[in-house]
């Protein structure tokens, strides 16, 4: 966002209005779940939060906040200020700006726009941070990383039972069947999603799409599988106790691999790897980006549009991840520089109708040498 | 909201800016899961969606809009009007707004505050909706209904599992030992997770939670489970095919229930029966609410704060379900009255640190003649 969108550019305290179910931004500020929206801040340098009934007691314990409020008394406090009216959020918000002398907020660019407003209207200045409001968020810490690591460890579970039952499962004509059913995307996905749960984390959206399928890729799949067919399964589950992500992808083959195939899934492994080894500090996303789409080019494989699908590789080539699956920095569009503590996805991937898709996902940190693996799994695809 | 928060009363095309997991009215327009945020607006009866070409085709062949625009389009005709400037969200809304003519928009009451500022910079309209974008959201079509039923079926198999486990665990001291390990808060969570997992259901956050924890009605329970204590189990799973919840409580004591302990759970049972019966369209949520207070009371189950601590009933008495798990209407804060096809849950509690927690839930839709339950599940607590 250029300058002139942050309207009042006075207003550093910044102002959360969410649950931490949907913010990121709310979760990663007091550690701890809250199912509904309720108010936080920062204000000379502490924390506060504002919490009904339900929550005081428990976030006050297990959140972060240096101050926690019960919402109750800013409601009594309002009643007897105006009878006749019901307190709303933006009433509170005005007593506590009122209490602590605030004459203007700054809020992050997905703070509810109805509230923005209702404050704005009380004369207190609302503005609307550039990028992150907390751009610390992006710089992960040793503890961070480890959060993401296993959350990668949960994905890796899941690839090890894919191959696990597509080991066992049997070719029959131009389908597969694993204990005597017709093996389907959702079933593997299902199989997937336990096996994350047993690791305490959620596989929400899980992606197990083959053959032409595969070529979409935010399509998550859906019906049989069959032979001779890639499969893209990509796994990003969330741990529950700390909210980070993992977010893998690997590519597999159950039966005989035609030689067009091998050679995409080679293609984009020999790329995947080689542009992982070039994430540096100092690094710009684009050249990256660049990198690939070249390296791609030079061996046959083109961008372009036919017929109005996308083919190739056209999507970027890796995101932030961290409290939400995607976040920045977004490597492919980085103006700036990746830095030392940036946590990103390396994920390039070939599609082409008729052939099918293949994409290859690890988690790289940015380190002062160069970067560290958070994701480990092996990369064999072709199941016999 | 009080009148005075539409600022511009006349704009009455809705806008939404939204991904679909975390926007319900999104994913109520669209009926087709998109994990990144996108534009979508209803103009003159039909239903648009911009959308990248990861999205396009899938979102144009599954979801219920009625014209797909390649967001493409609009970054390239961006970038011919303004060949030194990056395309931002707002001047793809600007380009629409241009193109059919549209003076202002209704934005929901959480659209993002960063982009409405953006486009009212623009010199376009954005007046915030008061309660729903969408007020038909609340009233549930038959076929609404049903997926809020098979929401509710997974969580009854939840309680199946609960009471499964429970039956099979053996009392060894305070502490039960299932399958020779000790019986804990986050085994039963995951063992319901993994049964509405195999119903397509994903259950976030479902709770858990042994004698005192229990008194925290948004705790979700950790560690070991104890005998002779009430568990309150809380399952609130979403249909991953649908969104639509599910949303219902039971109550359980392994082994022997003091007599303190049968009367409290006799007293919620009684209550909630009772209570369920009385729905029926043009009755106040609020009367509702009064009525199981005043049945408590008179049952001696008083609502106090004792030392800073909630005991009694302190919450709700129930709120609309749907695509989230709490949607309006809020009964126990209904201004207005209940109508048909309202959807609903009914659940009323009573807690008291020392003796335990109770919580029985069920979910009914108004009718004509009165209410239709859309839960089902017995209410046997007590588990030898």
């Amino acid at each position: 966002m250029s300058d002139n969108h942050s309207q009042y550019p006075n207003s550093d305290i910044p102002l959360l209005y969410a649950d931490t179910a949907r913010s990121a931004d709310m979760l990663y500020f007091g550690a701890v779940d809250v199912p509904d929206p309720f108010i936080a801040f920062l204000f000379q340098g502490k924390k506060y939060a504002v919490l009904n009934k339900l929550e005081f007691a428990r976030v006050r314990r297990d959140g972060k906040f240096d101050v926690v409020w019960p919402l109750e008394s800013f409601h009594e406090r309002w009643r007897q200020l105006h009878p006749d009216k019901r307190p709303q959020t933006a009433d509170v918000v005005e007593l506590i700006a009122t209490d602590l002398g605030i004459e203007g907020f700054l809020v992050p660019f997905d703070f509810p726009t109805g509230l923005a407003l209702e404050i704005s209207e009380k004369g207190i200045d609302v503005g609307v941070a550039e990028g992150m409001l907390f751009p610390e968020r992006a710089f992960k810490s040793d503890g961070e990383a480890e959060c993401i690591r296993e959350g990668n460890s949960a994905s890796a579970a899941g690839f090890r039972i894919v191959e696990t039952i597509l080991r066992a499962a049997v070719i029959d004509g131009d389908r597969l069947l694993y204990q005597g059913q017709v093996l389907t995307s959702e079933r593997l996905r299902e199989e997937i999603e336990i096996v994350c749960l047993r690791r305490g984390a959620h596989a929400l959206n899980t992606i197990v799409a083959g053959g032409d399928q595969g070529c979409d890729p935010h399509c998550r799949g859906s019906g049989p599988l069959r032979p001779h067919e890639l499969i893209i399964v990509d796994i990003f589950p969330r741990i529950a106790r700390t909210g980070f992500h993992g977010d893998m992808t690997r590519t597999y083959l159950k039966g005989k691999a035609s030689e067009a195939q091998t050679n995409l899934v080679d293609a984009v492994f020999q790329t995947q790897q080689s542009v992982l080894r070039k994430h540096a500090p100092g690094i710009n996303g684009r050249e990256l980006y660049q990198y690939v789409v070249d390296t791609f080019n030079q061996r046959g494989y083109r961008t372009e549009t036919i017929e109005g699908i996308s083919t190739g590789f056209f999507h970027g080539l890796g995101h932030g991840l961290g409290l939400e699956v995607h976040e920045p920095p977004r490597v492919s569009a980085l103006d700036a520089d990746l830095k030392i503590g940036h946590v990103v996805t390396v994920e390039p991937g070939l599609y082409y109708p008729g052939l099918g898709g293949c994409r290859i996902e690890d988690v790289v940190r940015i380190t002062q040498d160069g970067y560290e693996l958070l994701s480990e799994h092996p990369y064999d695809w072709l199941i016999a």
